[in-house]
């Protein structure tokens, strides 16, 4: 559906919700498809969504919610009450359902999940023990376990008895008395074999699967690679405990290429969007700034030290930003690629010692194509040739720390175990601008006889 | 298959080649999944894989090809002799032989498809005419058609006499006598229906269909939307001619995250990788530089237009990169929020006007706290309150300036039908680095009198 039909659709929502008329308003909701729905309501004023939501029955509300943005579907949901939201959180998938109980304030999340119907409330605990982000976190337990020697067609029976919807997976599980996972059979070699064909002949025993406290980015590569519609989770054990769908690792691959490109911008919150509020926004994005002011404080202190060769030749400080803003351009285009690299599993540890010659090489290369074409423009400009020969080798160095810097902090950082893309972009340019800085002033400095004839 | 293993593989593979035996090192990869057999051929140096790939059987080396990215892919096949090539294209997937031959120089390509099977060759053909990143340069042209009149018997029959791999999708879609699109069928609907049951009466009419020009971004973001596992792509006629699978799209989705990243960082190759050789990552990044020189030396000539302010107060210089550098980075932060808000369909050109409104509130509350802290460390340093009060009054000027910038920018690109995130971190800086510097250093030189007291 385009922005066009939303647009539409919202303004006689609301047109209906001014009117009073909250039936109508739902009846226009109720037309569209669940993932239209969802984007519809979320693009609704908040006092409108609190209207809507209990007036949806229980199964229309746990579809809604399955289809929003995790934080926003757990406020919407917190404006339930308890009754009501245990019976929207009863209608959902478990692993839905674990989502929004844990983005709940803790004794709403447990008033509601002792209102909840026995059977999904047990399923749902166990989920809540999991992090967001390990494979317990994204799975479904919501899964068919067969057994080896069931037949074709009492799979299929079995099949047919069973509520199939949308979430089912394509694959079927095997598992031994004790629960542990043994096989994978898939659908179409199901429709293929004979009815009395047992289970175990045509069960593929080479069935992969992932711990429980697997981290999601891992599973995700490991799905993609893999081509995989689906995955088994298991516990310590052996025993299946889950399944991970593909259109859940979409999203984790998404979360997490926002999350690199925000990090590497300084927005350290993967989840603001244009739409975050004003207070929000500023809350998270104001402490990076200050972060960054405390290394461009330290950046100024170099300047600093050359006061008074600035004092004697003013035109430095037309030309110190150009040396320390070409190294930071070269080094952020180092630190993308190695994040990136580092992200899509291009590039380990072990490959340090060619990838970081590799960037200072460029680095050298970068450094004596900028360097000659900022030190012929400068002597250009201002026609003081010593000034050229200065910005030159400032330039070529500069450009070398960029290297070094824009693979040694990410990698480093990895070496730690923390993301490569954090506080990356900040260490880069504060390395930059303080040998940028450093250099030119300092070899200018040096020069300065030559300079002030 | 983690790192470890792939490297003892390696050196097995690599030991036998040395050793000259190349029956050895097809044995050791022959073993591997196809995709960690792709992995460790990749990681091959290129000699060793020249001396390999005519030596798998043609099934194989298609296989292998299908793995590999499609710029490693089409490398690897042009080391082919063209008989070899076109055996090897036959046993490809139709949509992935198009994309080796269309990445071929034009001689070597028109050479292969003249040897390929006639009937492959058909398939392939028509694909090629398909830009590589709209719906036609992503489908595959294999797929199951059905008429409405078939039975669930008679489909499951056609079904098991088809060699079914793991590249067919889960659905199946019914054509009319003209082949256009009428509907589609699970292969879950399938199972669950009786034998005799028609087609017609358990199909989905409703089926969500993508032209063939459609472009690529948009499909995956319809996919990913509506969690499709394929859609299916029609011509003008409404005729069908080919599905889009999941694992097409969830390539699409990282690629086109990898180029806002990279377009972000000033890398415009969204192919680029840490293993790119030196000569191809110079070409490709030094362009960059040179555009990001030209911005430079205009915010250097802001400031050269008051070298006769800095020559007298020369800590005006250690300020100014300051408030250039804190514009930026706030002016980073929008962009990337904006970037990634249109790149995942949160946001649209007619959101504009609360969108600049928001992010220049932000600025202005951004201005005001870094420009309080500033002007507070800065008099503590040095000891001058107005200096505190120039550069409190230009950090305010020049993060409104970012949110207008970090918004306007961005947008205005996305309405040129342009990628947003295109130059746009260049032209970004550019506003913040002049108004930065000439907001500081214009409102120095008006309160000159009390800097040099």
């Amino acid at each position: 559906m385009n922005q066009l039909v939303i647009d539409t659709t919202l303004e006689r929502v609301r047109a209906a919700l001014e009117a009073g008329k909250v039936e109508d308003a739902l009846a226009v909701l109720a037309n569209l498809h669940p993932a239209d729905r969802a984007e519809a309501f979320s693009d609704l004023p908040r006092d409108d969504q609190e209207e809507l939501l209990p007036r949806l029955d229980p199964e229309d509300a746990a579809e809604l919610l399955e289809e929003l943005e995790d934080e926003e579907a757990a406020e919407a949901a917190a404006s339930l009450p308890t009754a009501a939201l245990a019976d929207v959180l009863d209608e959902m998938e478990p692993d839905a359902a674990a989502d929004i109980l844990g983005d709940l304030p803790p004794a709403q999340a447990s008033a509601a999940l002792a209102e909840m119907d026995a059977e999904q409330a047990e399923e749902v605990r166990p989920l809540l023990a999991h992090a967001d982000d390990t494979a317990g976190g994204l799975m479904t337990p919501d899964f068919f376990a067969l057994r080896r020697q069931m037949t074709v067609r009492q799979t299929i029976d079995f099949l047919r008895g069973q509520e199939v919807d949308h979430e089912t997976p394509y694959y079927l599980y095997v598992v031994d008395r004790n629960d542990r996972l043994i096989g994978v059979v898939g659908l179409r070699d199901l429709i293929r074999a004979a009815p009395e064909t047992l289970i175990e002949t045509i069960m593929n025993r080479e069935v992969r699967s992932v711990p429980v406290g697997a981290d999601q980015e891992e599973v995700a590569r490991l799905m993609k690679k893999y081509g995989w519609l689906a995955v088994p989770v298991v516990d310590a054990d052996g025993k299946l405990v889950g399944v991970i769908r593909y259109d859940d690792i979409v999203h984790v691959l998404e979360e997490e290429a926002t999350e690199d490109l925000y990090r590497l911008s300084n927005v350290s919150d993967g989840d603001l969007t244009p739409w975050s509020p004003v207070r929000v926004s500023v809350s998270r994005r104001l402490p990076w700034l200050y972060v960054n002011l405390v290394t461009a404080f330290l950046a100024a202190a170099v300047v600093s030290l050359f006061e008074a060769t600035i004092a004697q030749v003013a035109i430095l400080a037309v030309f110190q930003g150009i040396v320390a803003g070409q190294g930071g351009n070269a080094g952020t285009q180092t630190l993308a690629i190695m994040v990136r690299g580092i992200a899509l599993g291009e590039i380990e540890l072990g490959d340090a010692g060619p990838v970081i010659f590799k960037e200072v090489s460029i680095g050298l290369m970068h450094g004596v194509a900028v360097g000659l074409a900022v030190a012929l423009g400068a002597w250009l400009w201002k026609g003081i040739p010593i000034l050229g020969l200065i910005i030159g080798l400032s330039l070529v160095g500069n450009m070398v720390a960029a290297g070094l810097a824009g693979t040694l902090v990410p990698l480093t950082l990895k070496a730690l175990k923390l993301d490569p893309a954090l506080a990356s972009a900040v260490l880069v340019t504060t390395v930059t601008d303080c040998v940028g800085f450093g250099l030119f002033l300092g070899l200018a400095t040096y020069f300065l006889p030559y300079l002030t004839v």
